[in-house]
């Protein structure tokens, strides 16, 4: 009679909450601290993150720079459950990322069979040449699991908690659909916008009020300013979708023009 | 006879290099790790700070909790000669940043008499009023010195050496210009780059070797992939714009078909 359990849980109270599991991103990015790029990798995996409710609660950004790398993976890696890390995987002098997880890790690391077997399989079909600096690519540290690259072939990898994979986005955006279906996610949040032309200070005190009553949502003011004009988005974002959406539609009664 | 001395230095031995100041920078950032936002602030501020040079080390992105960012602060400004924040110092509930700042320095905060006068003077002019949510604004850490906010009037502030700006990007833009040019900078990098259309395991073992033979300079290749071919932008930086314009014509005539 699996059903006249299921039907004994009372439906107005929520199971207790299991915490999400947390995220950190560490992102190595010469090109990023120099000002020449705009960060993409950050961006897509906050988003996809949000979809399998794993909580995005830090971003680095390190310079190609072994300590500063080796500090970060060990700081990210011990206060968060899952730690994604893009670039500097690649076959160039700059590319240190791999030895520097290894080194967090204290694990040995050299070209590893399997990823070369992958390289050589790729880079053969298209009569590349494997080269020495190609086979950088190939080194792993011992125990890693390798991460499916279906773009350009060259394996990210996992180590422990942390995720390797490449800064290139359409292969980070690869790597990061290769390794979100095995993690353990949690409830994802909803969240509804609403956009109101109103300075901040004009909306401060009733949303106060309004946060203060659904103490189990989050509320953000993110003010923008727009042709002359300063607004905010108010954005509600909670695990029950049905207390979202009431509270959405008091703060749309608070501010019926938007 | 000073001039006598400033002579006898041989003119083909650089001076001995003074490292530059470096920085880091704080965003606080619920917006962007929820991947509603696109972080705008991180590109330009590292742009500025090329430019003065200033050598921009770490950026972090933290969510608006206070322990994150106490923490934060702390951290970076202990590691770093110069800390920008951006974000969480409006009207709303959920700006908490100057409280936090306060806290990482021990330092009382209060709304502070010179900050609210600013205020009253600027609301005063367009008939709006001080609520007490606008006077969140004045609360400003005991001995820090106001950032002048010519776009919207609520000052940012500088407590020992943290930078504490606005989120939305105009207001942060316009606190930058009012900070830098008080600090003291260094050498501004020089920078060359060149877009070669060849994956970098092509030109990865040349690249190195370049690298080599230059070790003042710093070398970076950047891949990209356009229209399914995959190439790499490679940089040259470094203090002498002589030595970076050599080191950039040996580079193109590597690789001259780009």
């Amino acid at each position: 009679m699996w059903r006249a359990y299921t039907l004994d849980v009372p439906k107005d109270k929520p199971e207790p909450a299991m915490p999400n599991p947390t995220a950190a991103m560490l992102v190595i990015g010469d090109e990023i601290l120099s000002g020449r790029t705009r960060d993409a990798n950050m961006y897509h995996l906050a988003g996809e993150l949000v979809k399998v409710g794993i909580d995005l609660k830090e971003v680095r950004v390190v310079s190609d720079d072994a300590p500063a790398i080796v500090a970060a993976v060990r700081a990210l890696s011990a206060a968060y459950d899952q730690v994604f890390t893009s670039g500097g995987i690649g076959p160039t002098h700059d590319d240190i990322t791999a030895d520097c997880v290894a080194e967090a890790f204290g694990r040995h690391i050299d070209v590893r069979d399997d990823a070369r077997a992958l390289l050589e399989e790729a880079y053969g079909r298209r009569g590349v040449e494997v080269t020495e600096a190609r086979l950088r690519m190939a080194r792993i540290p011992d125990g890693a699991a390798l991460i499916d690259n279906p773009v350009s072939t060259a394996p990210g990898f996992t180590v422990e908690n942390v995720h390797v994979m490449a800064g290139v986005p359409s292969v980070f955006t690869a790597m990061v659909a290769s390794v979100l279906p095995g993690l353990v996610g949690g409830v994802p949040l909803t969240s509804e916008s609403w956009r109101v032309m109103r300075a901040e200070g004009d909306i401060a005190g009733p949303l106060r009020a309004l946060a203060g009553e659904y103490a189990d949502l989050s509320f953000g003011s993110y003010p923008f300013q727009d042709r002359g004009r300063f607004g905010a988005n108010v954005v509600v974002r909670g695990a029950d979708p049905a207390l979202v959406a009431t509270a959405y539609a008091r703060l749309q009664e608070m501010f019926p023009d938007g």
